[in-house]
């Protein structure tokens, strides 16, 4: 390991939502500063970082000057254009980490499945839909229900169709509106996270985490994980497997499914901090943040044991239509003796944004009980009239 | 309890170095926001603030701006101006915490020692030093080594001058020109800092610090402090005693000198987060910065349990002229496990600056390892030529 000298380098980011918000709060103690670019001139990051630059995340020029003011690029968001990153890697001479080869291999639901499959990598059986004729042939031959996506730009759900036996596939198919592809309903027993650091040397795996999501979204997630401990090591091995056929260094988020039967699949990985890996600001010796830029800086990777228990539960905007965003009954919270508050600094709250999150860690704790405790934390706030 | 809602309010701070930009990035998940009042424009806490003004710290027309843009006004310097801030909240009705009147008490260390032994708070003996005859007596009636301690604006060592049996009396007070007071050296056993955060309707403290000091500067903190479990329940009973007779909200921290007899004596008050609270960050359930926060806003208090045994060192600048600041030798201390490091982003190292702070955190560390192995660290890294 070469010489490390503070203060560090400069880090840009391609986003400027609470992923950078939460970096740019990681990097300030470490010497390191962030210039995040976001089409949103009062984007969450904005506050907190050094500077931002106010463009569409695939503006070249904008990214470029990005490039230009910075030693390392990385992004925050799977909306960055690959082509473009890589394009100004090349002018520039700026690393952009992880690879835009890697992001434009996620980037490609059908792409990201093919590449885990062809390395043995274990995930829901899939095939691509290109026409009605090929959703009615998966129908027979995968059975139903099956999970229609987007292959390209869907998140949280959105881009996501689930297909029944009676279901008309050309109808499911006019949903999705693009280059499609299909998988298996997986039943799953619980769904997994596992978070894995890779930097220059080594990576270093987080303890799995439990993700709990409604209509999918992310909604709580909780460690220890309520499975078996031989679960945890075939999720951090699957991981880690998955993983290897990625290039670029960086915080990646590895999605599971565990199966009745206690096998573990890849659902979906992100190359960024993941909303899975919050709880990882209070309950881990490092969070995720703070370890993805050092990943992205080559610097030694942190310590990834967990503190305590900790669970988190996001604050989704429980509004009907979008208003200035205000939420009340936080008193319950800051007075709960394991309870901390992230705001993300959104103006508006809409539908099922995620506003902020809140994490309860207890060294005395058990996943069960901060569990509840958190939902109760959660529930006496609201989004209210200003 | 009120409601309390989230964004919160805008807090104003007199004073942007290492303690406003801790204070702002412990208020950034909170959904507080900062504004900092230095005359540096390129202080540590404008990077992480949302807003600077530059100006003096007794620009009364800055200030009035400041609590006009701010819902409260806090300090982080005992260099503020008791009597602007008095006249500014009085104008513009935004509160300041703690109470200017604290502040002119403690910048006084004789009124400080007054205020204190008229409560009964232990101190060690002291009394006024108006003229070499006042010093001459005390060196009689209290016997030397002596303490002469300017009256006003000393901090870090400077402002005090101890005083020898055969020292003249009329040098030594030039040496400190202005007015004075002398104490009887305390040959301490130990010294220790009790951290307090007083809130609207209740106060909560840290677990006793032990500091250790070279030259009169702080160099680390220990945690748990290596006394007895008697001189911690005496330590915490005298500072809360004496916060007892200071007005408004924030952390305080209470200076302590430990004797051999096992009794505790107060040195000074700091009212405002202190270095030797910086441990807090990782191993509180609370920090100081984020209770100092909380208590300002008449908010919940914080969890102030430790997380697990820690030691801080202060990264002081080793250097013999100022330079620009450039630390190396920092891959030694990412790559331990146990540690953090927390850099102020100075422009300047100057001769034993502090520059920033390392702290080690393990649940199954003790004191006397983790201590040693956080100077180890310290000495590995070295400011250098840029």
């Amino acid at each position: 390991m070469s010489g490390v000298t503070l203060p560090g380098p400069t880090v840009g980011v391609v986003g400027g939502g609470q992923l950078g918000r939460m970096l740019a709060e990681a990097a300030a103690p470490l010497g390191v500063e962030l210039v995040v670019l976001d089409p949103t001139p009062t984007c969450p990051a904005s506050l907190v970082a050094r500077d931002q630059l106010v463009a569409d995340f695939d503006d070249q020029e904008a990214i470029t000057e990005l490039a230009e003011r910075t030693d390392v690029l990385t992004y925050e968001i799977e909306l960055a254009d690959p082509a473009v990153l890589a394009a100004v890697r090349d002018e520039t001479g700026t690393p952009v980490q992880p690879a835009p080869g890697t992001l434009e291999t996620i980037q490609d639901k059908l792409v990201q499945k093919r590449t885990l499959a062809e390395a043995d990598v274990p995930v829901p059986a899939f095939r691509p839909v290109e026409s009605p004729a090929d959703l009615a042939a998966a129908k027979r031959d995968l059975g139903t229900p099956l999970m229609l996506k987007a292959r390209t730009g869907g998140y949280d759900g959105r881009g996501n169709r689930p297909v029944e036996a009676d279901d008309d596939p050309a109808d499911a198919l006019a949903d999705i509106g693009g280059p499609a592809m299909v998988e298996e309903f997986v039943p799953y027993e619980r769904e997994l996270s596992v978070l894995v650091g890779v930097g220059r040397d080594d990576s270093v795996t987080f303890p799995v985490t439990e993700t709990i999501h409604e209509a999918e979204i992310l909604r709580e997630t909780v460690v220890p994980a309520r499975c078996t401990d031989g679960v945890r090591s075939e999720a951090t091995a699957v991981a880690e497997a998955a993983l290897a056929e990625l290039e670029g260094r960086g915080v990646f988020a590895v999605e599971l499914f565990e199966t009745a039967e206690g096998t573990v699949l890849v659902n979906e990985i992100a190359p960024r901090p993941h909303n899975s890996g919050h709880w990882t600001i209070e309950g881990a010796m490092t969070s995720q943040f703070e370890q993805h830029v050092r990943a992205v800086l080559g610097w030694p990777l942190g310590e990834t044991t967990a503190r305590a228990p900790t669970v988190t539960t996001n604050l989704l905007g429980d509004v009907a239509d979008p208003r200035p965003a205000r939420l009340s009954g936080v008193e319950e919270l800051l007075a709960d003796p394991a309870a901390s508050v992230h705001w993300y600094g959104k103006r508006e709250a809409r539908p099922l944004r995620k506003m902020g999150h809140l994490t309860l860690t207890d060294a005395d704790g058990d996943s069960d009980e901060l569990l509840a405790r958190a939902r109760t934390r959660r529930d006496e706030t609201t989004f209210t009239e200003p």
